[in-house]
């Protein structure tokens, strides 16, 4: 983010080989070059002080002779520095320079200006911990939330957009903040085929990923101060979402039946992956999605479900939501990230009737509706079976993924690792448990000079809390071939050492 | 937004024409219908009461006989039920009713019990006055920001879009918070051409269309109670942006030279529309460009420049951006949503190095990232021209558009008609002297009674301040055949009367 600085050079007007481009560009003047070297040659003087406010300039007929232009251009030069205020006119009078024209400014330090202007929440923001960095040209990133480009529908979906482009309407215009009728219509079919949930297209709210539905439900549903609930380890941008808002974590315990609910206090909100828990995979038992239920309702929260993945249980059925239970206090949050792209930026939420103004609301002072061209697409892929076909394509490809990784990893370290949540989605963790937690990142920083992007749990866990004992890291599958699997875990045997406490020492 | 609820209807695995449909897509299991039976049978028993907790459940040889299917159906049913924990079962024992399933929990009243869970800016966002509705099938709709779907250049875009699949990453992957590389570097090209804006790929962060990065800009450099200025009239969603986020408006009287700067109070930022005055339509001088560039220099404010439609200047060339002034003090917002489509949602903002983190840091948790294939697409239209062929060809539509409602408004109205601020731009104001601005909303139901999206000006001005004393209309035309704005006027004839105090009285 380095940052050259191109101030010094001249802009473009006075760039006479690209004179004639602006010109067709831009200008309805007769000779637009010349009529922008006279505005630009006026301007100069102007602020180098050879003409100072009041002046009177010369006549269109001596300015044209001395520039060597017709009179034509010169009135066209001393229109445009009339209507930039740089020049005034009176009915039959010459042009003078006006009043109050100053030098410029003198600039301040912007580095040391600058934060003073920042909002709470900015300042907030800069000091949640930032991203991992991306590796370039990896032997194997097992990043979670990468997909295979290959596994992309590329000729249905240009199809889809294609008959999207045509099916518009007369006018463009701003749409509904709450999304493309026909894709909450075709949204509506598949969550009941899918996923049980009963709504109406008036529930759901078309978002940009799953990322804005979390960061609108921070914004309306949290003060700075109020506590939310928040699964330990957890989701760290959702985590994030809520602390940029000013939220204070209460970090809740998960265990193999997922979050735990005992003696929870109240709260504005919980984060909930009740269909499979991010990262460490367990099921929310019936028990637990009563018991989180009944605490809502008591303390007057609401509850965010996250059903980042809900189309890959690999072993057994999915898993009705926490969203048909009580739909009147789940807000829940769907996304085509993990089936389609995570770059198309598609995502849901099925929002109580008594939130559904406010998110529409909301929605439309953030950035007025979702992009409409790849809303009609997603609705075609949803209305034809596109969508459904495709999932269980990729569902088998990830099946695949999934086996090679565990067979590598058995293979590779046999005993030494210790494998969670492997039943469903598109990612594992692995546990060493002979390898302290605290060499996570030295490891993770070894793995990525190996060119393997491996990521460690840690940063998942709330920080004023007691994690795991064990090194582990969440690996992602889904982006890789079943033989980049294979060479990254080759990689990683080098780095880590086959018994875990192997030859890698920080 | 009424809301049917579907509650009493039973979830699609009671449906048995729908069974296969649903096996077929979600399910590993033999017999995916049957079992899926099992499991809602099941439930339906724990939550009637009928099982209770610590039950024994039937053996799966028992259960299999009395459902006529095989034991690998019931051993599915089972495996699913204990995975959601309706279940448990140890090594060679029975499975049993898992403890702590209660009976679902009675409802509160949603429209009591949820406005308590609304943050500050939820609750202010719900205070702020609503949009005007849509017209569905108009006569004509002078709303502003609307453009003709006919003036799109759909096979172009959608050679760029498939350009865009094709060149693809191997994988897909959240992408740079701050926009494609690409586009921020055709971007670059572009508002150096056109604009004279001096910037690195950089400085540049891509956005869903202006409203996000007013909103960001909210977000960053607003606290509740501080206050902002504001042009009076100006841009309403550009103010709903700040109050929302709980800002304090400091409206700015406009007059022919701009927004006014004298004696203006610190301010964090200041919003301008300094090329083309929304919705006057007047060029902020360059006395007052300096003026306000040392005021907010002098109070440490940011300058927010809202060049939303600097690509329509009929009569003169178009105004170098503040933003070239003072680069550290001003972020400059860019759209093509008055160019291709306000529906793509694509934007831009320039940013002062010393906010840039703070800004890629804020889009990356509001959505991650813009859609990445429309922005790749963008790229390639900038890059080799069509963007700006694209330009001159929709400038000279509008200029027609502009032609024929200028025409149509003084063959109508004659002098009754001041029309203000159309020397640019998409729109104009159309005023009544004969009058009175209360009769704005009157006149604007009547209109739409006739067909005809007429837009007062009420709302574009500040409620604590005093305003024109004559109706005033923004008309946009960028939407309508020539044809249609012609319609629409003598619709409009018939609403307002030839005099201005014709036939129509409320």
């Amino acid at each position: 983010m380095a940052a050259p600085c191109f101030q010094t050079i001249m802009p473009p007007i006075w760039i006479d080989e690209n004179d004639q481009f602006v010109a067709k560009i831009m200008g309805q003047f007769a000779d637009d070059g010349v009529a922008r070297r006279m505005v630009a040659a006026v301007k100069e003087r102007i602020h180098s002080g050879a003409y100072r406010p009041g002046d009177r300039l010369p006549s269109t007929r001596a300015f044209a002779a001395e520039w060597g232009a017709s009179r034509t251009t010169v009135t066209a030069a001393y229109g445009q520095l009339i209507s930039e205020g740089y020049l005034v006119t009176r009915q039959g009078a010459r042009a003078t320079v006006a009043e109050g024209l100053l030098a410029p400014p003198t600039r301040g330090d912007p580095k040391r200006d600058h934060p003073r202007t920042l909002s709470a929440f900015g300042r907030r923001l800069l000091e949640l911990p930032p991203p991992a960095p991306t590796l370039d040209h990896p032997v194997a990133d097992f990043r979670y939330g990468d997909l295979a480009a290959s596994d992309f529908p590329v000729l249905a979906w240009q199809r889809a957009m294609k008959a999207a482009v045509l099916r518009r309407e007369p006018r463009l215009r701003y749409a509904d903040p709450l999304g493309s009728t026909a894709l909450r219509t075709a949204l509506r079919g598949y969550l009941w085929r899918a996923r049980g949930i009963a709504c109406t297209p008036d529930d759901i709210i078309v978002v940009n990923g799953s990322q804005q539905g979390l960061d609108l439900c921070a914004r309306l549903l949290l003060d700075p101060g109020d506590p939310f609930v928040m699964e330990n380890p957890g989701y760290i941008l959702a985590r994030h979402a809520f602390l940029a808002a000013g939220g204070t974590a209460i970090p809740a315990v998960v265990d193999t039946e997922g979050v735990t609910t005992d003696g929870l206090p109240p709260a504005r909100l919980a984060y909930v992956t009740p269909s499979h828990q991010y990262p460490l995979g367990s099921v929310l038992s019936a028990s637990r999605r009563r018991a989180l239920v009944s605490w809502a309702e008591r303390v007057g929260a609401v509850i965010i479900e996250d059903d980042y993945d809900g189309e890959y249980r690999h072993d057994v059925a999915p898993i009705p939501p926490l969203q048909t239970l009580e739909p009147d206090l789940v807000i829940y949050v769907g996304t085509v990230s993990k089936t389609l792209s995570p770059t198309l930026r598609l995502g849901y939420l099925v929002v109580p009737p008594a939130l559904r103004v406010a998110f529409a609301e909301a929605k439309r002072l953030t950035d007025r509706h979702t992009p409409l061209l790849e809303q009609e697409a997603l609705a075609a892929f949803l209305e034809d079976g596109t969508y459904e076909r495709h999932v269980r394509a990729v569902r088998r490809k990830n099946a695949e993924r999934r086996g090679a990784l565990l067979a590598a990893l058995s293979a590779a370290f046999g005993p030494v690792v210790r494998v969670e949540g492997a039943e469903t989605g598109l990612h594992l963790v692995a546990w060493f448990d002979g390898m302290p937690a605290g060499e996570e990142p030295a490891l993770a920083a070894a793995a990525r000079k190996a060119g393997v992007g491996l990521h460690p749990v840690g940063p998942l866990y709330d920080p004023t809390r007691i994690r795991p004992a064990s090194a582990g890291f969440v690996m992602g599958y889904a982006g890789l071939g079943t033989d980049a699997v294979a060479r990254g875990v080759s990689a990683l045997v080098k780095v880590i050492g086959r018994g875990g406490s192997g030859h890698f020492r920080p």
